[in-house]
């Protein structure tokens, strides 16, 4: 998911920046999307289902009004949750004011966090986590000298991979988790306020220079005009940054860590190159997540980088895929192969992961239908062992391919004629330079930060349907 | 507003019963409907801004499937309230499973029980009535054996007028005030459901058979098949129905405390002719709800009654009223008199009230433009001194023309030649034969049943906006 | 069909004049709605389908901008058109200049017309007469020295009932059929602006007083700030004003022939007690038509009148009922009898016609539901017993109760104790006092004012959907 | 624009095989979309304002039913026109039966013929040529023995450069202008079917395997199971394919001429390598239609290639582009340089055009602003120095930068250390190996292959607005 935030002193028009910063986010999250403006302790909050330009016209951007600072949301469907019931950002009343919160990322102790939130007389409108987290914080807060100080305390209590961004009648706090495994970075534009925000580019996209990522577990105050850290949570827990940030969650044009995305893709292609050359012709990608790493394969073994494969950018959310009968006719629309491009070549095709494999299966087949006489595919990624805890929606074991099957047996599968993965040891090379103390590769080796998940389901929490119009 | 429960122990299709029985209700509310739908404890809900056949069309429908039971909401925008934010039945979550609740009315002493909930670490989302009294449920639910124990609990600190119904994983559970200001029937239907609503004719709607009306402080458990009463929290009070449901809330098709909507309005009128008669041609009610009154006054004073006025049925939520010249053409899109009935005659015209007395005066010109020789306003309700606490939307004192202004003033600047209001003296013997124990006429001789009301609002609670798409 | 225009000089806000107008003519035609404005020539045009608040939002309406006349429809649907493809003012081009029109009516010979046309080389998008009225007289208008000359001539070929306004480039031009059919007024503004409508209570919405009716034949041509009167087609033809206008299709506050269409009805009740007496307690009417004529059965009988049924005035277009089981619950949503008023009563229950039968039989069964005794059905309609070809969508012979059951079966077959309708000779009587020099009362006689219909279909004209998004 | 039909003996799902045609030509025309099916000669139709996407939803698709053949469009807003009273395909009904037809393209005497037409007494519903062409073909119609005879007259009165899909109820007829200044191809279905589109790639979507292009002038009619071929009209004129197609309008997946629209826009990057080399660091290409012209640039001079700037993919109609204040946001919204990739280093930036110089200006700021020390500005077009008058919408002359300034100027003006553009001498070579007889370059060098621009406009004919909901 998404999260952004925008502090200034004066009076201003943060919507329209935040509403940027989101279409620069959009890529996070598609479910929902929202913003919330704080015009001197008054909230203003439009959120909706969809895509940011599905949410928002002219008409609900100018109803936000103007404040001095705002917060925004981009959701990624985890759950089963429809509707707008889980889009934030949350506003909450409470007894010391009101609070408006956007987060990324999954508590892996919700369950008992809940339960003991409940036990206390707490009720829950929804089962996402953004609730419980304010929740806890709010409970903290009935104690604690400041709103800040309520987070760091619930922070105590929270274990997972998580970034906050919070806004009280008089400030933006933002926080990253204990083990840093998701991404928090802050700038400040030239007109003075800043901005904090998932992605660099969210920053570009807003003309904020970054200042830097927050650092695991710590809080940020932005208040009186200041950015205040408060690192009193830090280095409680070994730093795990999400290395599939770089793989495939962040756009190109991000930096991370210090380390830019692009380059890091690229280098994937190059340590796939050394790790599984083949003779061949030319080097296709898959778009989009799939072209950086193909240029570096490119580079690195010299055989001649070609667009290969057009992707429809005008299939979205309202293609609707009729007609009962091939499958083919869907893939083809999606990704059409350039004839000229493959016809009579021995094609590498790079693409950033393996799944399931029915994606590959298909594209193998365009190439060769389209003319290409052998498929050599290479994966940017190691191999999805494990599922994800943190809020990246990766299969369950047995859907994943690489748990059941071998190398070989996965080539024969998808029909390409020789297979390749990123090195398991070569994952971390990716991101040379990096300024992070360590990563999370749970999806590939298994091993996690945290202690395992514990779900908790209430009796009668399984809703079928929850919908506003 | 209006609320609505249907309740049986085979699984049917409740959510299209509900539907019908909102559609009933709709003239209590038309800011936005909603339904809860409960399938072996499994909620699916779909509510929505807008009248019921705006929010509801054949998916959004199908979409809450089948169940046992349901309840459903159609609220009458109050306070400046807008979106979806608002509309019920809320459901939430909390230690011992789930609970959604449709509610009617208002608690005058929501602010101080807000406080104190807020206080022991509660969160609002909104700031309606319906979360402060499901927070307080909630909380005695702790302790609490069963849900209507928890709400018997809870009524307890309940100052106002209310009805509510409420549904738990097994259970619909429907109380009405202590004071009986409110309305609250229930009945069954021949398929064994039970069914409670705010009217007589929601019950009409859907084929239900009236049973009783619930007493003041009765709360009503369906559970088992069966239909119980707890009787625990009655006769804490003296009854006051509200005089108002009879002279324009309930629809006349309603019947309320034994006695038909109807014929308290006619009888209204009866009484009209005889405190202020006078010699006419004609007797015009204003549509619809002074039709009844109208035909009253026809028959006790013998001045033949007719159709005077024709409302354009088309006129509703869609029409924008353009053009910034005169305003007459916008009256006289929405009422038009019909010159054959009234041109040359000295026309009764009977509205059910006068608030500002705008409407009234605009009618009164219409008339004469149409050739009305005379025009004798007649009021089926006394004069409006005092703001109404519990629900229904009267305008402060410094709005309303009777708080300012004598009988004579009044007539003259409606352009009235003569004006009656009904006479405070005369108002219960509109509900003659009635089985309630008293009235609220609070509105007009400012004998409030309950406390004073004790508004509370957090430093930051006001909101300008909060929308949802 | 409803149609609407306004002339003047001067430029001004003609499309909200128009949209008032469109309002108060809704009841004529719900299907499409749309408006033409004339800004010296240049057109404006938005048109839809549904109803007038439907097409038209603050926005679309703006979109129209000013102009010195405009004109307004709204279409009723007689042929499975769907869409906004049959939508009118229908705008077309031609060497002489630009043309937009609205028409309401039916011509008999229609098929033979588009056949000549069409040999001609004209091209028809639709399969509406007023494409076909269009062609014709812009085939006209190439010999023609002026547009109301093109479409004198083109009426000679017109064999039906029809009024139609149209606008050219300098002038609005209206007309009616040479047998009277169709009704169409004219009326003056007070500031100056003529405006033509199918009814009085048009010109009242926007203050418009009325000057007097088209003649039969009659063309007013609206230009240079007055109206001209071309008779050349006038007393060509019988006058045959349709009946059925006073008795369903006007507004009762509208006047036709100098007879307001309420008092036409209340003198239908007053016929309908002479030749249909019975011994009964209440007079009841069918909501909204039927209760003109329940007034007048009241007054002539004596017996006292009550509103007995209540209409949900809800029940709209998005009214969906949902539900497959009874039947009984649809019709009771729609309609609810006031126990009060029939409960051991005799009823004398007056509708404004009996059609298939099917909706009197679930009236009369509700009303014994409901405690009526005795139920005495009244039809304030004679007996149905032809098709109409002039635009009433009255049913083919074989749906026609009366087509195919004497009186006394078709009391039994909708469950009535007796059962009377308006005797034919009586049905003139109604329009005591007409200017009318004849009338059409065609499907109740079968003396038709014009040649039988032929509908020439080609060969490949049955289209299955045509859509606009 | 584009244009697809499909054709078949049998029954089929024909609708759902065009809505992916279309999906694959949404890139020629996003302004509105239509589908026309033909079920044994009854049509229906959808069209509507919008993508695809936009008017087609699972309903609409539905409403269409099965078929034997279908046609379907998607416009290219050239002249002010709004809504959807210009979509296409365009459905009349004539003496004869029944026509729709798709267009691509301008007819440089579509003035002098509506005339004509008009004088014949033709009615004209748009201004559009589509109309124009329809009302052309039936006039033809009432003497030609069929309507490939009708379309084969009318093509000689035509003058422009235009390609025609239309149906009757038994055929589907494809057309292509005299020049050949527009393109169309037709292939064939593994399940027999014909298809026939504006570019190869829609047959790429549907599954069909290219036969040929349509000759200039040919006309190919498939019925009875056959595609046959007329080619009277062809080399009446000497060939003049449209050059730009390979530059912008094509995708790079589809083959023009025998010719790969990326191969040729790759060796418009060679060319251009060739005649302004310059010493840099990487190629960039401006996303999406300049990477292949980099790619080819690249490969050329031996200057790496890198993906230097990203597209926000979600930009689209919903993006409101908020905020008055700067217009840098709205760049880098859309456009977001790579630090990792520019900084430091001298780039050469590909764009396939330069048209007024805005653009170009922004891209070179935001490359200068990261970190790019030098900007060599490449153009894979020729300088723009004429209209275009088929269809392709070229600014006028006052608009197009090159026509004010010479390179130099506009080096400085757009901000880049050099300029190039492509040769005109060097533009015919990016079509190496093309069948084509020959290229229309008039943008580039005003030699048109038609007579001038004969447009006529009546006095009346300016609409300001026509809409339809």
């Amino acid at each position: 998911m998404g999260i952004f935030g925008i502090y200034g002193e004066e009076q201003g028009d943060v919507a329209s920046v935040t509403y940027y910063g989101l279409y620069a986010l959009q890529h996070r999250g598609q479910e929902s999307a929202g913003i919330a403006v704080n015009d001197d302790g008054v909230f203003s909050i439009h959120k909706g289902a969809g895509l940011v330009g599905d949410v928002f016209c002219h008409e609900t951007l100018a109803s936000l009004g103007r404040g001095s600072m705002a917060i925004g949301h981009t959701r990624y469907g985890t759950l089963g949750t429809r509707g707008t019931i889980n889009a934030e950002p949350l506003a909450v009343n409470h007894i010391k004011g009101r609070l408006a919160l956007a987060t990324d990322g999954c508590l892996v102790n919700s369950g008992p966090l809940r339960r003991e939130l409940e036990l206390g007389g707490m009720i829950f409108h929804t089962s996402s986590d953004a609730e419980i987290i304010s929740g806890a914080i709010i409970k903290e807060r009935l104690d604690a000298p400041s709103i800040e100080e309520a987070l760091k305390r619930a922070m105590r209590r929270f274990e997972g991979g998580y970034a906050i961004v919070l806004m009280s009648p008089s400030k933006i706090v933002a926080a990253r988790d204990m083990n840093g495994i998701h991404t928090l970075v802050y700038g400040r534009r030239q007109d003075g306020r800043f901005v904090v925000a998932s992605e660099t580019s969210a920053l570009d996209a807003v003309g904020a220079e970054p200042i830097r990522e927050l650092m695991p577990g710590e809080i940020i105050v932005f208040t009186d005009g200041e950015a205040r850290s408060i690192t009193d949570n830090c280095a409680t827990a070994p730093e795990r940054l999400c290395i599939f940030e770089y793989i495939y969650t962040a756009r190109p044009d991000s930096a991370i860590a210090g380390v830019s995305v692009q380059e890091a893709r690229r280098r994937a292609g190059e340590l796939l190159a050394k790790a599984h050359p083949v003779e061949a012709d030319v080097v296709v990608g898959v778009p989009d997540s799939g072209l950086d790493a193909a240029l570096g394969y490119s580079e690195a073994s010299g055989i001649p980088y070609k667009i290969g494969l057009i992707k429809n950018k005008y299939i979205g959310r309202t293609f609707i895929a009729p007609g009962q009968d091939n499958r083919e006719d869907k893939v083809r629309i999606k990704l059409n192969p350039i004839a000229a491009a493959v016809k009579g070549k021995r094609v590498v095709l790079v693409d950033d992961s393996i799944v399931r494999g029915t994606t590959s299966a298909r594209i193998v087949k365009l190439l060769r239908a389209a003319g290409a006489t052998e498929v050599h595919l290479r994966s940017s990624a190691p191999k999805f062992l494990n599922p994800c805890y943190y809020g990246t929606d990766i299969d369950s074991r047995e859907m994943l391919i690489a748990c059941n099957y071998t190398t070989d047996e996965i080539a024969k599968i998808v029909g390409a004629d020789t297979l390749g993965f990123l090195e398991l040891s070569d994952v971390e090379k990716i991101a040379e330079g990096t300024s992070a103390g360590g990563f999370c590769k749970a999806c590939f080796d298994g091993n996690y930060p945290t202690p395992p998940m514990q779900k908790y389901v209430s009796k009668y929490d399984t809703k079928k349907t929850e919908s506003e119009a």
